[in-house]
């Protein structure tokens, strides 16, 4: 199988974190309510050798730097309404994902790759609906594949009318392979293009410009290019007025992680990463806070990035990317907890009453973006909850996010640690909804919505594990004499099953329930998309991606499965 | 690739109609409103070659006549309101589908039979819920894989309490695939079992039985073998009550399909279809009616399989199933119509007026599932509108199933038949919804619900070409200056694309808007399990399908993707 021998060439470890200082591809200008957010890639700085990111097109080093700058903007511009996303290059917009990175690229690889970007997409559509940041789009030039799709995450697009600005999706006629960047579910569910022009769209290479454009819904505007200007600061101005964040906030500053690694030991603050090659496990234990939550909120904003539940999250969110990446025959993550679960309870309670300020604010939406990461993790998620811990509210919403969880009744002899206990918080029944658009109770209680009643019911009561497991929170509790070895023997079975059927499996029994875009974009969109990039016709040696720009045309098996 | 070049010997050409008199694995007893339909599989009656069909397990000849019977229990025996599935061995249920089969088969082999299986899987519950003849599954004996995905497409599941009997979902461990019948989806979304239950049942090679798949809602009630018959009798009873079905209505009886193949020419009596290799396409004709509809119900019962509307729904069935089985290189659909189309709107009324009549139900919901399969055929497909077409009511639906439909302004010189016209009836409203819930016209204006109404404001009108095209139901209208050199354009354009991009494509442009269970099962699902059956720790040399029964465990990649 070309697929798993041919792993190319790549850095010895992708790292997630950076900052605008380092920056080689984007620009923030900030003035007043409205940002704008300027692509200008720097066609050397690549991530990974053997190829040229020319015409503005991006590898994951580009999107991570969006991520970061997506990020940055919610937290440390709150009084910025408006972000426009243009290009820093003259006569074209963005012209996707490289196709010779993604020809060389390991299929895991092009895997990964693809959901982080569709997750940073998400998280441009959520600092719009869930902070009121809009984002406009601005193309002059010509905006292809994945430069299309970065338009389709903003509210709005305006097009240049200039003859040469367009939008195309041309992955199908160019390289066998989909607009998978959610190309082809925000162009039927989002813009509800209809079918057929849809299909029109994503067959022309070329694309669709002027008019047409507009007439089909593909953008929603176009404008002359002596008006560009004014109608972006129109739309603009109109953007802003809808939205309410603050005009006057202070942002706080996202700090570089505390972070350490030695061997297979990754120390942040409040998390410790514990990877064990041999047994294809790393065991992610978070730490609970040291001290009460602080007074108020400007005490709070005081904190910044140190703020416990931000602080957190954000080295959980790096863990899990790491992972993802640096860590691929990792195949089950471990979650662990420690500390003092009535202070975790305290902080939901800072959070929940200090929702509608800013900060805190931005702080739940990060929370339910890094448990919807966790969700779309492909790997086996299994918590172990044993005394000491602290897996109440927040951090209990990790536990339902598991596959599996196990909980130990009462203590081993000589552990003088009290009892495992779990406790949920108002936090819990609302704050973080899953893709498919339900809190994990409800999802995990659909066929027994009685079951979500009663756990409301204990909100902020120490549960047992007997509790726990009577009120169907965990999957399993064990005594002292079963616990070690149901745990172990679960974890070595697990180890044993194919990597890829454990994947699909997963991605199908997390989602119960209703369907989103975002479900359809991670479900049905890039199920297929990763089929596609198994299939001889897109990746063999005489597929479109390893012909493309090599005067040759690929050679199709026409077979039709 | 292991993948395309490995076609195995298969038979010159699958046949889909079948009959009770030539059933060789399955029984239909029909006694008052309950019928039995028994699986005994002759193991050595295999559609293909190098396999047993050991311990009831199936192959695509199994189901070819399970769907037979889901269909004949419906329209030949209308008073037959539960049907109980049960097997006609004594201590086991079924295996599900046989493993050396799936192991011997090729990509496109495995991906047709899981979608067929899944159409058929989802044809029993259209009975149960289109027309009040419910599904009871009996188990005694165990029900692994497939065999308990047959019972999760019924009703209600009983299962014998004797130690022996049980449920298992084995796939991931035994074979490291999915289980893609439905399997993941219907435990989660249809019998709403908690995901981490769901889990457990997927990776436990045994399954469950007793008390415990009662409490985790896997089946409906377990009861002692000695209490079976009774217990199943009673819930029969008690569905028959529930079921409107009429209890004195006559059959009909489906009768064999007029078909002759010559060469590459199908000829059905009211469908003829050309296959062109070539150009890889297929051309199917669709005729209307040659008299008008019937005088009444009775009349129509008169006709019985030979009334049009029945008639043409069976030979489109036919000649879909055909084209995706035997046909795999043909990569375009081209549906044609000739006749009247005041005399399909006349039908149309007629259905429409009697459709509280069982056979004109039956044949309502048959359209539905026709123009489903339709919907789910992964081929390109094009709708072309001309002289002397007959696009009306239930034909132009197809117009709307559609990747893209193309119609001709006036007529060529010379030509004496009548400009096309489509026109629509009451049944585009509502009759005939797609997987998604939707009618066709609502997921095509899904982003302008005013085209619906305005679509709605025709009914019954003959449009020409401009208002067709005004109205967004056809892609596009070209005078007979451009229609021919476009039409062929478009078609040459189709063929040069990759199949395996055009089948992920339109796999998502097809479907927007909501999903249902049935969209992922089909999309969700059914994607991540081709996906797995391209990957070598399923099908590789080492993986878990080519070493299973070897004794020598599958060596699996671990990496996750």
């Amino acid at each position: 199988m070309s697929d798993t021998t041919e792993k190319p060439a790549s850095p010895a470890r992708i790292e997630f974190e950076t900052a605008p200082e380092r920056y080689r591809h984007w620009r923030i200008a900030v003035n007043g309510p409205v940002a704008e957010l300027i692509l200008d890639v720097d066609e050397n700085a690549t991530l990974l050798p053997g190829y040229q990111l020319k015409l503005n097109s991006y590898d994951l080093g580009v999107d991570i730097e969006l991520a970061d700058a997506v990020q940055r903007l919610r937290f440390e511009h709150p009084s910025v309404k408006v972000v426009v996303l243009r290009s820093g290059k003259d006569r074209v917009f963005c012209a996707g994902a490289n196709i010779r990175m993604l020809a060389g690229a390991s299929h895991a690889h092009k895997v990964n790759f693809c959901k982080f970007t569709n997750e940073t997409r998400f998280a441009m559509e959520d600092a719009s609906e869930g902070s009121g940041q809009r984002y406009l789009c601005a193309i002059q030039g010509t905006a292809a594949g994945g430069g299309y799709e970065l338009a389709l995450a903003c509210d709005e697009i305006i097009l240049a009318d200039d003859g040469n600005s367009s939008v195309s999706l041309p992955e199908l006629p160019l390289l066998a392979v989909l607009p998978g960047t959610g190309g082809l579910t925000r162009v039927t569910d989002k813009r509800k293009v209809r079918r057929d022009r849809a299909d029109v769209l994503c067959t022309l290479e070329e694309g669709l410009k002027g008019k047409r454009a507009a007439d089909w819904r593909v953008v929603d505007k176009v404008v002359p290019r002596s008006r560009m200007e004014a109608a972006v600061a129109e739309a603009a101005a109109r953007l802003a007025d809808q939205s309410d964040r603050p005009a006057d906030a202070q942002g706080i500053t996202l700090t570089p992680l505390e972070r350490t690694r030695e061997g297979h030991i990754v120390a942040y603050s409040s998390l410790r990463v514990e990877i064990d090659p041999p047994s294809r496990r790393a065991t992610l234990t978070m730490l609970g806070p040291d001290d009460a939550p602080p007074e108020d909120a400007a005490a709070m904003q005081q904190q910044g990035a140190r703020f416990w539940p931000l602080r957190l999250s954000r080295e959980l969110d790096d863990a899990l990317l790491d992972l993802r990446t640096n860590a691929r025959d990792i195949g089950t993550l471990v979650f662990k907890s420690a500390g003092d679960p009535a202070r975790v309870l305290a902080y939901d309670a800072f959070l929940e009453a200090n929702r509608t300020h800013w900060l805190a604010r931005e702080i739940l939406h990060q929370w339910k973006r890094v448990l919807k990461r966790i969700d779309l993790t492909s790997r086996s998620l299994v918590a172990l909850i044993e005394p000491g811990s602290s897996f109440a509210g927040t951090l209990a919403e990790i536990v339902l996010a598991c596959d599996r969880s196990f909980m130990l009744i009462g203590t081993e002899k000589g552990d003088n640690r009290a009892a495992a206990i779990m406790a949920l918080s108002p936090l819990n029944l609302g704050a973080y909804p899953m893709s498919n658009g339900l809190t994990r109770l409800e999802t995990r209680f659909l066929g027994e919505p009685e079951s979500v009643d009663a756990a409301r019911a204990t909100i902020g009561s120490a549960l047992d594990a007997a509790s726990c497991e009577e009120a169907g929170l965990v999957t399993i509790a064990y005594d002292t004499i079963d616990y070690a070895d149901e745990v172990r023997i679960f974890l070595e079975e697990r180890a044993s099953f194919s990597a890829d059927g454990l994947t699909g499996l997963e991605a199908n029994l997390r989602f119960a329930g209703p369907e989103t875009m975002e479900t359809k974009v991670f479900g049905r969109l890039t199920a297929w998309q990763n089929w596609i990039f198994q299939r001889p016709n897109a990746i063999g040696p005489d597929g479109a991606l390893k012909r493309y720009g090599s005067g040759v045309k690929a050679d199709f098996d026409p077979e039709r499965v």
